[in-house]
């Protein structure tokens, strides 16, 4: 079996010295337990609840930096693409390339996707079933790229309020690609705090081992060094002081669920 | 008062001699009440449940077809965008860009779109609390344009399936802007079908009259001679040949609220 | 056609006087429009979320002060009964027994209730789908009782809040059994203040207007003459002196759905 | 700390034979792990979804069989209460008295309950915050009593669908009482066979396992030798000859949740 891998990083790019020592903190802490990660950054923050919330270093920016981390930490890098023609340059320089949830269903963006060769993490919307999950996978698998990750992220549950449903997990693990459970984003309340979305951070690691006892792939973790100051999702990641600790115990719980019990 | 006015016509563009027919026979529907319509058609359907649907003429294509209808029956047009890069263009031709429901948090659509001055009809997103919409639409304003519509068609109630959250209405008419209750996609089901949605035809005048009674500025119902061979939403879309009742029926609880109890 | 009824009243029965001010004043706001009105009342509230909450004036007392009422007003008697031996006693004094949405698959409720004999008003549980109350109505049915309502009162919807289904009506209505709308409880916040249930009253008028629209056989609202301080669901009752401009509202929509379009 | 313990069972009470047989096989099963359980099964099945489903022993036999399988196997009893003169004969024979979940906010139920003394099984109403479960603990509390535990058991998600929300163990643990998961009902899928409920069997490993990983007091896992043709919840009971693997298994992360990160 394989044990459980991270992808993690800050939400958004802030400069190239933020990434750089964002990387070099993760890098510690997950070389405790030898854990693989992907370093995680957005460089636009495309569909931000308010205008006036910042979105990022832009893509020429944002792809430079990331670039120079894969560089320097040999990590591969994981990013989000909201549009088509981010697609092929982004593809050059990440390993993986994120769906957002909100454009899942979005068959342009996903065939523009596919077609880069590279994996391709498809966050599961907030509007759709586990179940509805195989055609949009469908839509890579058509480019003939089958490197597809499938990733929970909270389901609309009344207002405001996302609620994690495990079933699904083990749903769309049964398509056949390998499920990411995003402990940040499940613990999102959208639009929360009005102008902004709020969170729950208390509950992600909560999640988090919920999900390593049902069975993952990879857990998605966003993490800072001062997260209520960081200028998106501060709400919700963890810092990233506490990132070892928590790595340590989630993957005693992957461990224990993909030694024995599998 | 004005009276509720229709923003209608078939799901997708199907050729031009289709749209003029379903143009017409909407033309005469209306004509019998004097009610004012928008006609309503997409040219590329950009985020269907599966990649084995079809999407329509394309946008070159489609905007000519729109075009001609619009001269020739001399009716406002709207059309939805998936990209910023469609909205110029589209905004050429069309009097009302709408913007997809779960593209309603896009930051670069909705400027683009708002950047071309036309009115921007705005579906929430079936993942978003009425009162998120002041956000959406703050996007568009500072841009310049107020020409705003806010849409309501359905909010995410469990899997496969939408509610429509009446309190919505006046909520989002209190931000200031005219609202359009979308009686077709309401009645939507997600995924329903599998590879396609599914949808609950019977329950959209319903709706419809209770959207009238709680007073709304326009109604968006998709129409088709044949709903059961169309190609996209067939299973919500209402009949042509039964608009015309379903307009008078509609216009008189629209007139009973907006007369007697305003 | 018959015009749509009223089941109105207080929330809970505070004394004899306090009775018979309402009924008076409701019999005055139903009589400009010659609307049929129940009178309702409850005489024990059984699942207050909080136990420092009133309960009301207990069964016997409450019985007595129903039974006046009828005599003097001559109008028709509702209350709620939460118990098989409540149901025999509040049967010889009311002409329709309630029953509470939570306590709506309780079988030896319904039966009980049903072997009276009298007009059985169930509340459609807010963890029912529509087409569940079929099996709960079969449940009276089967005491030989078929006097049936169906009552819309929300759909838990998310934490604290319901949400009005109004495709529930005509599925309801297709059981064969009158309709009632419950617009009251349907913008009841449940658990909404802490200790209390919330509401929202500036949406019942809106839903009720709604529910006349898509059509139904009867109404439920209560009412107080000072809602802030009555002793339960204050913040969702509508003040008494607005009753009458409710009802003449409510009962424009009802003739034009029930004379127009039926 | 406590390792979870087991409340388990069949669903209802068949016979006096069928009980001791199914009391005989969850000893052993629990033997293995050293597990500790509270034999759980219903005299009563009072709030079935049709009147036609069985409904168990009766009161009167039922607790005769409940105390024989005490005497013999030395396990405590639990079983659910509907009514408030059921509580103090209830109390006599079981260890714990559970409310169920419909009843939760039923005041007299939980007095009554509270003043046997015994251990009090609160399942949290499908239609309620877990927040909200601390004006129902006070109920029991107010008698004295605070031998209390707070059940998990889904809450409702669209129509005839529960989702399990893992944020509420621990907020409900915060109450200060030991938390219960029911992984048998919280995969019910309530009406989902029309006449009766179905289920999903295959899920309640899996919430169990998340159960234990976020962390629990005990686990609610109803078991009987055929469920397939169990007169209720068969659906998603677990066949007790898989039960002592299950155990095993849920042990596992129980003890890695309290020994290793508690």
């Amino acid at each position: 079996h394989h044990p459980v891998a991270l992808i993690t990083g800050p939400c958004q790019l802030e400069s190239l010295d933020h990434a750089r020592m964002m990387a070099e903190r993760i890098a510690e802490a997950c070389a405790l337990t030898g854990t693989r990660f992907v370093f995680k950054a957005s460089y636009d923050k495309a569909n931000r609840s308010s205008l006036d919330a910042t979105r990022g270093l832009g893509m020429e920016e944002g792809l430079r930096v990331l670039d120079l981390i894969r560089s320097e930490f040999g990590c591969p890098i994981l990013t989000d693409v909201h549009d088509p023609s981010q697609c092929a340059p982004a593809g050059e320089v990440c390993d993986v390339l994120q769906i957002p949830a909100f454009l899942c269903r979005q068959t342009d963006l996903l065939l523009a996707a596919g077609r880069t060769g590279r994996v391709i993490n498809i966050k599961k919307g907030q509007f759709l079933a586990p179940w509805d999950m195989s055609h949009v996978a469908a839509k890579v698998v058509s480019t003939g790229n089958e490197n597809i990750l499938l990733c929970e992220r909270g389901t609309s549950f009344g207002y405001n309020t996302l609620v994690s449903d495990f079933r699904g997990l083990p749903t769309m693990e049964a398509m056949g690609y390998p499920v990411v459970f995003d402990a940040t984003h499940s613990v999102q309340q959208p639009g929360g705090q009005g102008a902004s979305s709020g969170g729950q951070r208390q509950f992600a690691p909560v999640l988090a081992r919920a999900a390593c006892a049902v069975g993952v792939s990879a857990l998605f973790i966003e993490t800072h060094q001062d997260p209520d100051s960081a200028p998106s999702d501060g709400p919700n990641m963890i810092p990233v002081d506490q990132m070892a600790g928590l790595i340590s115990e989630l993957r005693a719980f992957d461990d224990l669920r993909k030694k024995a019990f599998r």
